[in-house]
Parts: C-alpha cells; sequence; structure tokens
C-alpha cells in the first residue's frame, strides 16, 4: 500500500445511517467513480477506492456527520488539480456536504512545497520584525500606468510595506502590464531611495492562459517584489507551480475574486479555515487576501478568526500564510482589528487611503503608525 | 464612449431601496472598488464605472430583484478573466446574489471566438446527422493504460461516437498520460479500422499549470479526437484559448468536476443556464457535461432543460454547444432522457457500461440502439 491522506467532510444527514451511505457514496464519486458493485478487485478496490476511516456525529452544537475518508496517494499522481479532484470534484455539485480537514501524506508533501517565504520570508523581506505588515492596492481601473505609478510611489513613501495592483489591474489600453510594471516597479524604487524603506510592487499576472506565466517571471526581471494572483480564476496549480520554482523565489499573494461561491453557504463548499488557510499553504502562497468581517462581505469574525488559524496552524511543517483581511477597512476600525487579530495579519487597506489621493502619503503614515504605533 | 456589455444579476432585497443600494454596490465593487466619493470624474466614472440599466422585482413567482448593470469594453482590456472578474469577481463572495444573463458586445465577441464545432461540427465529425451523439467514459483510476486503451476499443466498437478519460485520470502510474493516449488512440483506431466508425478519443488535458497546453498539443498530435478540461480546477482561460486557435482545431470538451459552489444553491453564484450554458459558449466550448436530474447529483428536470436553452439559444451568433447529461445514466432512464431533451443533448453513459465490462461492446450496441433507434 502507498501512503494514504484522509480529508474530513462535514455531512449533513439525518441519522448515522444516512451519513454512513453518503460517506460511502464520497469514497466512490471521488476515486473511481462507477458503481460500487462494479469496482474491480485488488488494486484498485484496495488501493484507490476511498476508505471510509471515522463517522461520528458533529459536534460543537452542529447537526450532521463528520467523516473521515482516506485516499491513495497513487490517485493524486503528483498532480495538484488531482489532488483537488480527490478531496471535492464530483462531491462539489452536491448540498449537504463540506471539506472541513484533510491530514497529509508523502505524496502532498512531495507535490506542494508550500509557501516559500510565509510569514518569516515575509517579515524578512519587508524589515518588519514585529507589528503588523501593511499592504495597500492601487486603483481604480482607469487611471493610466503613469497615474498608478504615482500612487505606488505615494504609498511607499508613506510606508506601506507592500503596495498590490488591484486585482481588476491586468493589460487595458490606459495601463498595459508592461507599462504600469516599470511605472510601479520605478515609483516604488524612487520612493525606497529616498526613505532607505523596502516597499515592494506586487504585481497582478492573472490573465490569458497562455501569458500567465511570462508575466510572472516578466515581473520578476523587472524588479517586482512579489506577484498577485487569483487562482479561482486563474486555475488552482499556477501559485504551486511558482512556489516550488526555486528561481522564481518572489512572495506570492493568492486574491479571492471569483471564489466566493467556494465557502459562502456552511453546508456547501469548503469550510474558510479549510480554503483561505489550509488550502493556500499546499498552494505555496504566501499571502492570502480575504474579506475582512464586519467590511463589504458578509464573513463573520469566527469565520475570519478560522482563516487565521488555518493560515498559520502547525500544518506538515508548512510555513505559516499571512492572513491579510481586505474590503472596507478603515481608519475607524483599527482597533477592533487589532483586538481580533493582534499582529497575526497583515492590513490590507486600499479604498480608505485612495479617498485621500491628494494626501495619500500623510495618510499612509498615519495608518502606519496607528497599525504598527511604535512597534 | 467604448461599447458596453451588459450582466442581468437577481438580487435578494426586502424593497426596491435596498435592492437599488446593492446593485449600486455591485457596480462600484466590480470595476472599480473604491468609495463612490472617491472615484474620479470624467473616463473612470463615465467609463468604467458600472452603470446600472434597469432594476425591477423578479419574476416568476420569485421574490427580490432583476438588475441590469453595464460595463465598458475598456474594462475587459482583451482578458478573459477579467470579464469573469467583473461579472461576478468580488461580488461572488456575497450572498443574495446571483448572475443570470449577459448581453455581449464588441469587446467580448473580439475576446470569444465560441465554439469551434459546437453541435453542427459536432454531428459532422460523428457523421451522426440526426439523434443524439453517445459518449462514454474509460475508468476507472487504477487500471493500467492498455486496460483503458482495450475499453476505449471495445466502446468504439460498440457505436460510441466519443470516448472520454475520466476526469481523474491524469498522469498516475498506473496510466501515464503519454501511455493512455497511445493506448486509446490505438484503441479507438483498430475499432474504427474494423467497423469504419468515426469514432473519437478525448483526452483529459486537465493537469499541471505548466503542461496543460503542452498535453493539449500532444493529444493533437498523437490523434486524439477532442479534449477534456475542468475550467474550475484549470483556469477558466484555457479553453478559450485553444478554441481561438485555428491551428488546434479539435473539440472541447468541459467537465463541472470542482464546479459545484458556482451554482447549486438557488441565491448565490449562477444560474445554471449561465453556468453551463452562456458561459461555456463564451469559453469556445464544444461539449459541456453537467449533472442529470435524476442522477448522483441534485439537479432539477428544470435546471437542466434550463441548462440546455442556455447552451443552444440564440446567444451572439455563436455555435450551440452540445449538453452532455451524465452521473448515474442508466438504460432504465433513457425514456425519461428522450422524453426531457429529444436529440438536443449528447448521452454520456459511463459507469453503467462499465458495469457490463466483459461484453461492453454489447452493451455500448444495445445503447446507442436504444438512445438513437433507426435514426
Amino acid at each position: 500500500m502507498m501512503a494514504r491522506f484522509s480529508v474530513t467532510y462535514w455531512i449533513g444527514a439525518a441519522d448515522e445511517q444516512e451519513a454512513r451511505a453518503r460517506a460511502l457514496d464520497i469514497a466512490l464519486e471521488q476515486t473511481v467513480e462507477i458503481p460500487r458493485d462494479a469496482v474491480p478487485a485488488g488494486y484498485v478496490e484496495d488501493e484507490i477506492l476511498g476508505h471510509l476511516e471515522r463517522l461520528e456525529p458533529a459536534l460543537d452544537g452542529r447537526s450532521g456527520f463528520v467523516a473521515e475518508i482516506s485516499y491513495s496517494d497513487d490517485d493524486i499522481g503528483g498532480d495538484f488539480l488531482q489532488l483537488l479532484n480527490i478531496i471535492f470534484g464530483n462531491s462539489s455539485i452536491k448540498t449537504n456536504i463540506r471539506v472541513e480537514d484533510i491530514s497529509l501524506s508523502e505524496g502532498i508533501l512531495n507535490l506542494c512545497s508550500g509557501p516559500r517565504f510565509g510569514m518569516p520570508g515575509l517579515r524578512e523581506r519587508t524589515g518588519v520584525a514585529k507589528g503588523p505588515i501593511l499592504m495597500s492596492a492601487i486603483k481604480p481601473v482607469g487611471l493610466s500606468a503613469q497615474e498608478l505609478g504615482r500612487l505606488a510611489h505615494d504609498f511607499a513613501l508613506g510606508g506601506m510595506d507592500l503596495v498590490k495592483d488591484d486585482h481588476g489591474l491586468v493589460d487595458q489600453r490606459t495601463s498595459p502590464f508592461v507599462d504600469r510594471l516599470k511605472a510601479c516597479v520605478d515609483g516604488v524604487g524612487e520612493a525606497n531611495a529616498k526613505t532607505g524603506g523596502r516597499t515592494a510592487y506586487v504585481a497582478n499576472i492573472t490573465g490569458p492562459a497562455t501569458q500567465i506565466f511570462d508575466r510572472a517571471w516578466m515581473a520578476k526581471e523587472k524588479g517586482a517584489g512579489g506577484v498577485m494572483v487569483a487562482p479561482a480564476l486563474a486555475g488552482y496549480d499556477v501559485t504551486r507551480a511558482l512556489a516550488a520554482d526555486p528561481e522564481f523565489n518572489l512572495p506570492i499573494v493568492s486574491h479571492p475574486t471569483f471564489a466566493g461561491p467556494n465557502m459562502i453557504t456552511p453546508t456547501t463548499g469548503f469550510s474558510h479555515r479549510f480554503y483561505f488557510g489550509l488550502l493556500q499553504r499546499l498552494m505555496g502562497v504566501d499571502v492570502v487576501v480575504y474579506p475582512n468581517f464586519g467590511g463589504r462581505f458578509g464573513f463573520t469574525l469566527a469565520e475570519c478568526q478560522s482563516i487565521v488559524r488555518g493560515a498559520q496552524m502547525e500544518f506538515g511543517g508548512y510555513k505559516p500564510v499571512v492572513p491579510a483581511p481586505g474590503g472596507g477597512m478603515t481608519f475607524e476600525r483599527i482597533p477592533e482589528m487589532q483586538a481580533a487579530y493582534g499582529e497575526r495579519v497583515m492590513y490590507l487597506v486600499g479604498g480608505a487611503l485612495i479617498r485621500e489621493k491628494a494626501n495619500l502619503t500623510n495618510a499612509s503614515k498615519r495608518l502606519v503608525a496607528a497599525v504598527r504605533g511604535n512597534a
């Protein structure tokens, strides 16, 4: 037998008999996808078919059951998308089933090198040894490359540690990728020269399937300090491939656009902790942007705290990924966020600063001071 | 002003005032993602910001409202993933909002060449002028390339028009991609030589981000008659890029694995018609696999019929995509499916035939006869 990993599902079911039947269906659906009586005896049945390892009532006052199903490393075949297929492929189309947890195996550990930087690497690169790291976003779409480069400059001058593209900035005629890359690298570099700081520009490389790796490498060559990918749009193997390449060696930011349906209902998709925490670490992501509680999206404080746990708990020796709550962050909310997160997250502030465009540098300085204090 | 396209959303709201506020939030969120009072006057406000074009109560006995929001071709920037960003990126993380429809524009029509084959092309390639086309799937994972090639041969000998890989078959050591490709092309070719038929082998090219296009071209070079992609895993631009390439010129099958959360709740994600119909046509998909009603998944008859409408209705001149309902199809269900779909769909039968492994060719012949009759 090859090594096995296991996935824990929450299953909605009226009683244990129904839960067991559903769990056995999952074990079949996620692996062989043929009727149980057609599964060939021997290797396929023993090795490839999912094994129901555990079934018990859900805890924490939830209804339903928790099922742990183990799968073979042989089924992964060294392919990350196939790992996701096994974890939740066809069963994602069912309701009353949710992915909650995963235990690792040799096959997964070999396939997924994990975050190259994570929290320790980001602290080293930014020079922020203590207190939260800060990231801002240049936008909106429609500004010229020069205007965006100026915003990046002003953010950097104000002491923001990372300045990323808005996820909607791709290769629009108003700000082509190549021009924006140059303008922002130059703008941030100019500010760093003035301040002696280490602000990094993070380029959004999400784009045409045939160009995404070219953009990643171009970003690196031209001096970007990180790249951003939207995995739900660009595919779930892009970040893993970049993180696994020692030559690439740049921090990777993951953006949640288009990913919403994967976690927004409590009885389908993934738990927040799994999707924005564990999964991102398998994907080799260094910084994971997610919607903050109390902002424009509906995530609760408890869900956000579970994301931070998933991002930073012990997990196969993988580095902790940096959670970056965003989406409606304002100055007024800093105390609330400090209480909720301490220094375990990166503060992502875009719109609230852009609003003070004329005084962007000063607004950034005020934000850095308010978030980091004298740390 | 550039040409504009518009997206129609269903919005859950207690009254028109709330619906309007939510619609205006969407127009902002999907484009500039900064506070309304920070949107620069002129080009950004006039052109890039979404315009609320229409807001009215939902019909068909549904609660809530329907909002039509228009967006600029300039915002797309010739990038399909950015088009999806605009349609539903960040708003996908909200609940009580669902994508229902899209109107096209010059920018979309230039970017998306649509299905190269679609229903007419598939009929021509398979030689099935009338009656449903049939597709089967070789599986399970764990069989050798030779065993899978034998299954492909037997299906072809039995008259199945297309024989596709199971979506879980990637590059496992039991059946490496290259070996399986050869075994299946050879197996199907041998059967075609015996029957004079035109069965095509459809290779699953979903795999590592750095290899997916290589696999597509290898499949073509080695004689596959089509390729299969799981867009929710591999990214949403892969099929569009392949369909747009005149040199590639092979039918593309889209598989729904991992896509479930995008449409399984009625108040989030996409309508079935949009996701499995309109979107697939923009993606250049020729055959779209979706879960049939009454099978292992929870889709209703009405939802499935809406998929067929979305796949085949007039839509910017794009060819109709071939809907392929699968997931638990059996001989017994043929009359019910004929009543529901007529000859507008491709019958996808995997497990029910695999079960009769020893008599796969005869079982396939019986299925073809039962589905197509004397047509």
